[in-house]
């Protein structure tokens, strides 16, 4: 099983028996240079950013009564996570989601806060597969903090937009940059869907002109896929689904209107995906029936050649025979005569070939 | 993969974290060209057409109280749709949806507008594929747009009827104008599957009769009509569901009755997708089994003639052996005999033959 | 595709665009003389039949306040429908479904009427495959018109218990008749099961011990008639079951309790029907499998004849080269020698072949 | 189609348009030697068992007071089941279905009566097959009758409890008495999900090991089997899920905490059911994939011994030709030399083979 | 079927007809060395642990005020459980279900008691095979009892917990302890998920580069694997469903919370199973296509080299013939000429493969 497979099995088991909520002892000094902390805080008209800032820098800007995004990426250190978490009353088993790799996507609501885990989906060029890294937001009334496993900085569009004086976001509440968070992490997986869409494409090519040794192992490959989208899309929609349904003052009327939209994109990526489904799984049957149509041609190729030249291969060496009564190796047309007989078996079998369809 | 399965991944992907509600911005110099307007307004007793007229044009006639059809044809022009959009003031996401192309069949229900998207299935006849065109409707109290993504008048046969005084539409609301569109667009979907239909039929001849070298790849490209066929109608089915309960004043009784009658149609459309659907997925098997049944004759002709040749060809060889002591070799009548013996084999490997039908 | 699946598609398109609840222009010279009407006025202790009458003669008879039951046979004219339509207030789309072939079953309820459309199954003795025609029934308080596509007198059995005096039917209201006509038409599709039940055992019987090169073919055949059965049957249950919840005075308590025990047998047809589409599915992979063990039983036959022969030939070749100096050729106990060796080679090829198995 | 796949088509058909609840008119003379009747009458301190009484003798005792059980063995009898249905006044309905062989399992509700039907399962050592049979219970507020297709006394172990005082029976209402006679049912497909199990061992074992010819057949046979084991079970789990929702006086509490029971154990059948399914349908691949195995292996054994010796017997054969000038025939060494030549073909010949991994 | 699949069919069948809840008559002499009791007996700041008890010891601990965790490993002695079950009013039923293996995971809810059965999974490293256990809690307002069918301590983690004080566990009520029993039950699925994931890594691996004879063998034991998997984790879902809509004072509302994150675990585990069973099912594909692949390579490399050599022996046997008059045989250059043709025959044959790609 690649990389891939195992992608299935992304659950860093915590040491069997822990109690719920406990965070793992990762090794501190190792991790921590991976993880990048930046904030913005906002009203309408006012907006501050701060980039790669240290923790205790960060917790200075909460006190601030504006609207505040607080982006962690690279959640491995808890000491941050747990800070946070205490700054903000997060619930142990909140805190115990973010620093596992591989929750299932997820909204868990408490008394005035939201708790949203969703994947993320991007291709890697580099390794030709599937990235699936896990964003979890956590929002109340004015504050939102978003951690990412990786360490790109997927939201930057989102910033530029925040930027803009006047923008929708400034306007409305932390429910509705949740929102743009999460749609453009759908946004996300319709250029995922568009790469596989071309893979698919380049492999069925191939399978129908050229299938090649390891057309098997790509198929599979995309199989996988297929099983590791499916995986991470299905949730995304009941996730979406139950943030439609909360009620104010978690999520304004305007946002569910936007959540709606957002809601069509998901169903409309499940179709995709299903669709890929049906036509990846339509490929084994064409390989299988490839190979089947060759070895077929082979076995007409090696017929034809064989069934021609045993006769007449029959024929000659019943006159190599050295009995020493055969009349007929002394009349001198015998030769031509037995070699126009064979001219006239391998005739036949041709004939009999053409009419078969066999040539 | 083909253009077919292109069109499963025809969402023209905005670009990534664009503000929802953002319309694309073409080159409208080079679009302009194929937007097409016209409009109806009728009441009644009255009923006046103005076909290919300028956005202009349009905007002066939307102030009058008559019932007013507006037919958009081509709706890659932002400009256009934006002007509609502040007149009738629709949403920024209807807007947004009804110029993305690729959209699945949805009905949003705003204050007194409700918004339908519905995806048109028709037959190309020259590039032998599904041509799969997105419809948006919006309707209000006395008007209706109508934006279709091709150029054809497919709503031609309405606007005759239309035409006719003492015609049901013309007294009836604008949601039974609505509730005509979408009959007539299942109406097109009957006409595919019938193509469809005709289409399975020469290929399940073809594949019992004449297999051909292409015929993997046309059952392939089968089953991806299969699949858009069933995403394009599928979600058909939830939108005259969602319509139905509408409630007045949306939805008249009268019409809810009719839609109900479209109901049944959409269900039937399914069925026979589904019917269709288990019919290719069986061919395949047949092709499969064909292939080695082919393979199956091919050996057992080549097993025939071979293991008659074979002994005989030994036999031969055996008296071609230059030892000197082979007393055989100078009896006269051991020439003949060994005539009658490889007789004897060739009679005897055929009643085996025989009897194992074989031959 | 044969005849069968093109029954998939027998919905006969109405010229597209036509406003819903348009009947079809049909030839009526030409297919009037198909149309057979019939009446049966009954109250408790009367009854009165009239067979093969004209339609104003049917019309007469209508003012009257007993029950009544026409029955009409060939729906191909609208003019009769039409008439009929008028006299009962018909809604427009109950006419346009009367006289639309291929309808799926359906229920719908009107002011103080029900239609019901049910589709009947017949074997086909003569053309060897399934007929699968439609019957509407429309009923209100002391009227039931029944509709059907074909000639055949399907209903004479409950003609003949209606005749009996104190027969339930006489008693009970218009809902039980049409309760016992729908119970008919779900003992005929037992009737066909038990045909298809015939059919797939000899089949299956034909498929393990000598399939034909036909079997293919009928076993596609066979599938296909299951999903005809399929989309038949699945729609009744439906049926059936709003049928059971309708309210008096449309349906009486006593009629309720006999469409439960109907439900239940079409349930039971609906479990058969899945039976039988699991054997047939099963079959496929039989024949694939029979055709391998086939190529494996020539393949073997092959091999055994021909790698015993092809290596004796090689020894008595050997023995026909000309060289000079090739000793052997002048012992005289040389020749036996080599006889010997053959028969050891031949021996231990086939002991080889005896501890392979393949003998 | 073998005995078993005949079972799932056993409705006996009630002549085609007979009115429901019609008694078929068996050949009484015949059938009545299988009809056995048995009684018995308990209070929580006294029990009367009768066996083998005749209909009159029955009849007699049902007046009296105490809860009464009557066992019918052999329900071919219609003057039996019509005369029980007198007293009881049973609804024609239920006459009907007991008498009908091949009924799904239902509960039907009546005024004070509940009505099941459920199929008995049992393993048919002589036949090697299901022995599928039906059991109609009819129970009100102090009787039982429990109506079974078969003779055999397959409720002897309740009717041993029975006799025991303060057994839980003898002190609950005969709902805990028709809750027992399910629970046993429920025992016994136990009973054969076990031999199930033994039978799928066995065969699966042979399977991988030594298939024979009939092997498809049997597999084929174990797939009918799991149809007629879903058909069976599946609705019984409806049956007592309704069961369990019946209220007082109908159904006690008591009895409803032990219905919960047995709907548990019949949840566990089906699952037992579906793993069977799933292990059956992996055997034909199994099966499949051996039989390419082996024809696999048969080609390898024929392509090495005819590419060793076909090059061999060429080399032999070129120097048998008769060409006057070939000057190598008459060196001393070349014969010895083409020996060589000779084995070292055939050594690369292997070594080829050996690095192919074919040998 | 090897023992995996025996698993599926574990229910020890009671003795048929006896009555519910009577518990099986062991032998107690020989199972009763296999029952261990321990019991831990806890406040908030007090905790007393006694290991391997007798039972008698147990009941006196049992009068104590203090919650009360009573953990028993070994089901087998039905007299410990009947005590057990005497001195807490355990029902009947349950008491039969915690002495009966094989149950499904199942949650009762008694009037104030929860009785809940579910399955752990652990991977047996000796004999390579899943083991499936039973674990069957009771908890009331102040005891726990736990009775696992096997000896190991896997409890043992959460009775470290329990030791340290401040711990969540002494501070919430037995239906918390419940929650950290499943809760820890989950986490020994996903470790036997990893081997799982591990296991089919290594059969994959296997598949594509070096198949071998028990190849299909392990397949379909992982298929098995799959089944016994879902069969146990799928009603867990269920009875965790079940346990978290429980009301107080059973469940608190804190503990209710923790439910919701063991529930997630539950869905995600069943996710990762259903993709295992898709990579599963895809395997028997893979193999069935790689046999393919290597007969078709055999089949080609006999062609090759049978249709070269068939010809060059028919020329060469052609000259071998004995006729008087073949002039051929005496030109001097006829024997080089006939090796030049020989070696022309043999390259248009070779370049012929070259270009059907079959070099």
């Amino acid at each position: 099983m690649d990389k891939n497979l195992a992608r299935l099995f992304n659950k860093s088991i915590k040491s069997v028996g822990l109690p719920p909520g406990t965070l793992p002892d990762f090794n501190l000094q190792n991790e921590y240079d991976h993880i990048h902390l930046s904030i913005v805080e906002y009203t309408e008209s006012q907006l501050i950013e701060k980039d790669n800032i240290s923790l205790e820098e960060c917790l200075q800007h909460l006190i601030t009564p504006e609207k505040t995004w607080i982006q962690v990426n690279g959640v491995s250190d808890p000491r941050t996570v747990a800070a946070l978490g205490k700054h903000f009353q997060l619930h142990p088993l909140v805190l115990e989601d973010i620093v596992t790799k591989g929750q299932r996507s997820k909204l868990d609501e408490y008394e005035n806060q939201v708790f949203i885990v969703v994947r993320v989906l991007q291709y890697d060029e580099k390794h030709h597969c599937l990235k699936d890294e896990q964003v979890s937001i956590v929002f109340g009334p004015n504050y939102l903090i978003c951690f990412f496993e990786g360490l790109d900085d997927i939201f930057k569009p989102i910033k530029e937009r925040l930027k803009q004086e006047n923008n929708r976001i400034r306007k409305l509440g932390t429910d509705y940059l949740a929102y743009t968070l999460i749609d453009l992490i759908i946004d996300y997986y319709f250029l995922v869907l568009e790469k596989v869409d071309v893979q698919l494409d380049v492999l069925e090519e191939e399978l129908l002109n050229s299938p090649k040794k390891n057309t098997v192992e790509r198929i599979q490959k995309a199989k996988k896929e297929m099983i590791i989208l499916r995986k991470s899309v299905w949730p995304v929609r009941d996730v979406i689904n139950r943030f439609l349904r909360l009620e104010p003052p978690l999520v304004s009327a305007t946002t569910q209107i936007y959540l709606h939209d957002v809601y069509d994109h998901t169903v409309q990526t499940i179709d995709i995906i299903e669709g890929f489904r049906d036509v990846v799984s339509g490929m084994m049957d064409i390989y299988l029936s490839n190979i089947n149509i060759r070895t077929n041609e082979i076995m007409k190729f090696l017929t034809i050649v064989s069934t021609i030249f045993v006769p007449l291969t029959f024929v000659s060496s019943l006159y190599g025979m050295n009995f020493e009564f055969m009349p007929e190796l002394h009349y001198p047309w015998a030769y031509p005569a037995v070699l126009f007989l064979m001219l006239g078996i391998a005739l036949v079998m041709l004939s009999y070939f053409y009419r078969k369809k066999w040539l």
